[in-house]
């Protein structure tokens, strides 16, 4: 339907105006600190609580803020999304809110908590094989035959924008902040908080974090060009991506220091850190910015470090298997 | 060594003495809101995040202020306490804080990550059996032995006093309170809770919560005297007091409109409900007043309810066997 064109740049400006369109349905998320996490790595770090925020994860930011531009004959016939599962939550709770008919494609293996909030905000689910099925090609077959907007995951300037909002609150939240951390997935949250961040303290440092087996970005930084992996393993199911998109990756490119990648063993015991010792409860994802930090992998030391908490929608089975092998 | 006299009354001026004494040490802990238990509940909850207190529980408030009014020569000589845990905790931490030496008396089945957060402080621990043994004698034989200042873990009046700067904090952090509602154990926290909340808030309806088979103030206040029972099971060991204080008893009587009861399958399930949906971890204590209002034992409908969630220490291997029971 659409003709391929050269895509369009995003910027801080629309970061700026998705702040504008989600005030009022998103949470301004806390951002939460801890003396003993400090001590442990020997910086200020400001945890920025996305797994408060609507639907349990930074998705609902860019959803709504998608969902938001649609014409009105667009929001008649509805959407389509494919995801992993918070974006999914995030695109049936925004179509909720505005009134949209919405169309989640999910992988067979997404968590059971997930499939059941997606179809609790009224959404239809259709399932696929994360491992041998084209995610993108069924939503986009559907978005074809019922005439819905597909609404991607990352690779769109309202989504990029949208996941920005988090990092622009945290000017109001924090002290001049000298680095920020995030994990990265397709690139719709480091991408946005690059944004924000370069525009709010122009020095700043920004690490991104990926699980060793799903080292897309890593890989495709190092080449210069977009690069593919193999669908990866990882416990962080929400960044299971396989390649940065078109429109994150000029923006990781510009912008990112570095990533740096962690591996499960790490990830599970930064989740049992945040929740046995700060109380707060992030989903496998979620933990792995910090995961980087008390591994020691990002130069934090005597810093004052932002860092994304990206979600909190974890299994009920996942999360106990992960406390006891703690 | 003291001679048995008419026990002092605490007062609401006690408490705002203490909000002095602990300025600077203990946190001002946030309180949260959440839609989706709202929502559930019909009522405007409060929720005061005791669990993100120092030391995971309110317990530091009242032994850092009892801590702050020894004399030199008893700093010296040091503090004895007795305790399930985070009274253990909150002795050890203070006395750490204030350089005063501390023996800790715990029971033989304390969860162990209390055990070894209380050694961490630097106090020294001895052990009893809490079904055979007096923890109180243990403790005062202790104290004689050694010359050490014992710090009950209720029946005090600065630890009342101390308990009570939780409520007084929330006078600033959320609209004028209609309702109270707190666990109850020995009457430390509930007590110093209604002295601030009977003088901030003249008219408001104040609940207790007690585990159905740790109900010594629920029967106390029915025959209007101070009934001990056996030692409880409950899964809310931070409760599992034997009878109300000889000082909490008298506020309780005065303050309470009704002890409400609660089993562990309800504890459990709030204890799930404020991990997965609002992604903050409490220990089983903790989640007794949420769980009550869960299960429709007290009537908040269309209240302004301020909650007390009163510790987050949990053992892993508990919270892995309450996840998978849900």
């Amino acid at each position: 339907m659409a003709t391929e064109t050269t895509a369009p740049a995003v910027t801080y400006a629309d970061v700026e105006a998705a702040v504008r369109r989600i005030a009022g349905y998103a949470h301004v998320t806390p951002v939460i600190t801890s003396r003993t996490l400090n001590d442990q790595v020997g910086a200020e770090l400001y945890l920025k609580c996305e797994n408060l925020q609507r639907a349990g994860a930074f998705k609902f930011r860019g959803a709504f803020n998608r969902l938001s531009v649609l014409t009105p004959e667009e929001r008649r016939r509805g959407v389509v999304a494919f995801s992993s599962g918070n974006h999914a939550q995030a695109v049936a709770l925004s179509s909720h809110l505005l009134g949209i008919p919405a169309v989640i494609v999910m992988p067979h293996d997404a968590p059971a908590t997930k499939i059941a909030a997606t179809q609790g905000y009224g959404a239809e689910i259709v399932r696929y094989n994360r491992l041998t099925e084209d995610r993108e090609a069924i939503a986009r077959a559907l978005g074809e035959e019922r005439g819905l907007v597909v609404v991607p995951p990352y690779d769109d300037p309202y989504i990029i924008a949208g996941q920005g909002t988090a990092v622009h609150e945290m000017r109001a939240q924090a002290p001049p902040l000298d680095m920020l951390v995030s994990c990265v997935g397709g690139g719709g949250l480091i991408g946005g908080s690059c944004l924000s961040a370069r525009a709010i303290w122009p020095q700043i440092r920004i690490f991104g974090v990926e699980p060793e087996d799903g080292n897309d970005t890593w890989l495709s930084l190092q080449q210069g060009r977009i690069v593919s992996v193999p669908p990866p393993a990882s416990i962080a199911d929400g960044i299971r991506t396989l390649a940065p998109g078109k429109l994150t990756f000029p923006i990781e490119q510009e912008n990112l220091e570095a990533v740096v990648l962690v591996n499960d063993a790490e990830i599970k015991a930064a989740l049992r850190f945040l929740l046995f010792r700060l109380k707060v409860l992030v989903e496998p994802t979620g933990a792995v910015a910090v995961a980087a930090i008390l591994a020691g992998k990002v130069p934090v030391a005597g810093k004052r470090v932002g860092v994304i908490l990206s979600g909190g929608n974890v299994d009920p089975d996942v999360l106990a298997g992960i406390i006891q092998e703690g």
